[in-house]
């Protein structure tokens, strides 16, 4: 495949000669999961074999998934279940960033002083989980159908004297009465607008697809005229929780994604170097297009290299063993 | 109330006198209905009787609504339930035009030539029954809570073959399972998206509210990744639909609204004469916030007149009797 050119020097294939120069320039690799890892189910062939040559050179690695459907226990397993291993040993922590766990994150922050706080939650039982292990209990999880028999019904329904915030994730219950609901907390003085994610679609199998979370996000957003926290990529936040818990050089980081606007973007905001791997979502195509466009916000979304798969990153590993 | 004064020379008080020559002028007055004739069930006092004196005085009269949530007939109904009156006797025409009806117009121009067409309808049976009307069936009105496991189930349910566009309403029922549904149909091709309006909140009594369809429109929209046609206020359509039936002359007819950036907005772009009434969602500090923004397309939504409310027409109409 020929390289992505342009006005923009940058995004130049990573072959092996690259990859060991680059390699050596850096001790933090943080790797998006669908799309890079994964699809699906599926790892993506070579990929487990790439992650386990990385660990094997002592590079720290971090896992950074806008999904917020797993607990980050869950995507630990995950990741030893299909082949990518993971820290064992005493001390060895988590290495895994969803939106789950940093959105309780974000909330611990922002109601530190509040006493048992709630959560009002469009989202899945791991959000539940990940909130309650920072002391955020959650009410609305689960189905909600509409209730009673118009506007006053509705509206009538009661209320959590004890939230303090809506937080928005994957939620496949999303319903008309949640959204209202969601807007009546809003409503109450100082309550928080979280948003795991803004993605417009959660990538599948086989090209296949859902709505994403952003979706949900934006009907909250629209209904009470507030703009949400996002946790996710390309929110700076999220990198902030490996930051904190990583103490990271921005130079010597590297982030690896198949999303311009999430995972690139994300990189190039917060000084890291940046690889496209074409496993996923974006094309060289919309490289291209990005380094053309006259919009500053997009000619930021273009990655200093691209690979079709992190498995082409094997070479490079193998070549200096 | 002072006048609202600013860098335009409009909206300006629709006094006594300015009513008196304004109605000289003109020939017919098109109403928004809530927030304008009534709110909930409850009509605007002095109201009922102004209108009463407009169709008194020959004035032609239009009813132009976003809710979606009414047939016609109902609408009609309404309007002589809380003694607005309506046209009786032969040759007498309905005047009203919500989004139901029109979306109803919209699909039979766009769908002429489909053998037995149908919509996917995310919305209200009122909506199904106009549609219906013009030979437009419908599916997916009602509850439509996740049924099966995961996404390999959601992504099997069954779409009917005839479905040729996708409707979004105002839908209590909206659920993720339908945002699913409707963008599976807005995979297939020459699938239609349409969306009756866009407003973010439907107001209710007592400055409460609702979230408006245009929350639904816009999940739709993202997850699609397409842009909705929309029937109601402001887009052009919902006013050709009464210019068709009506045969209008601009210059001789009004736009009577409470809200800037639906009302008074379609008025602006239609050539029509505007007040704008005190009585619902926006306020004279809109206007003036509109007036000096250096925004062409708010400086677009400010009114010739305005009023307190429609009853402050009826002194011009009893003064010439």
């Amino acid at each position: 495949m020929a390289e992505a050119g342009g006005d923009d020097a940058r995004c130049v294939r990573l072959n092996a000669e690259r990859a060991q120069a680059l390699l050596a320039d850096v001790d933090t690799l943080l790797f998006d999961c669908d799309g890079v890892l994964w699809r699906g189910e599926t790892a993506v062939p070579g990929a487990p074999e790439a992650v386990r040559a990385l660990r094997a050179r002592g590079k720290r690695l971090g896992f950074i998934t806008n999904n917020s459907s797993k607990t980050r226990a869950a995507y630990a397993e995950k990741l030893r279940r299909l082949g990518f291993g993971g820290p064992t040993g005493p001390g060895a922590g988590p290495e895994v960033f969803g939106t789950a766990y940093c959105a309780a994150l974000y909330l611990r922050e922002r109601l530190a002083g509040a006493s048992a706080p709630k959560a009002y939650v469009l989202g899945s039982p791991a959000l539940a989980t990940e909130l309650q292990a920072v002391g955020v209990a959650s009410v609305g999880v689960g189905p909600e159908p509409l209730r009673g028999d118009g506007a006053a019904d509705w509206l009538a329904l009661p209320l959590d004297p004890e939230v303090r915030a809506v937080v928005v994730g994957f939620d496949p219950h999303f319903s008309y009465m949640k959204l209202t609901q969601a807007v009546r907390y809003l409503q109450q003085p100082g309550c928080l607008l979280v948003g795991t994610n803004m993605d417009n679609r959660l990538p599948l199998e086989n090209g296949r697809f859902l709505a994403g979370t952003g979706c949900l996000v934006r009907a909250v957003e629209m209904a009470a005229q507030r703009q949400a926290d996002i946790i996710g990529k390309p929110s700076r936040f999220i990198f902030d929780c490996v930051s904190q818990e990583y103490g990271i050089n921005p130079e010597r980081t590297v982030m690896v994604g198949d999303r311009l606007d999430t995972d690139i973007l994300l990189g190039v905001t917060c000084g890291l170097k940046t690889i496209l791997t074409l496993t996923g979502v974006s094309t060289l195509g919309d490289v291209k297009s990005n380094q053309e466009s006259d919009c500053m916000s997009k000619k930021k979304m273009v990655p200093d290299f691209y690979v079709d798969s992190i498995a082409d990153l094997l070479p490079a590993l193998q070549g200096e063993d």
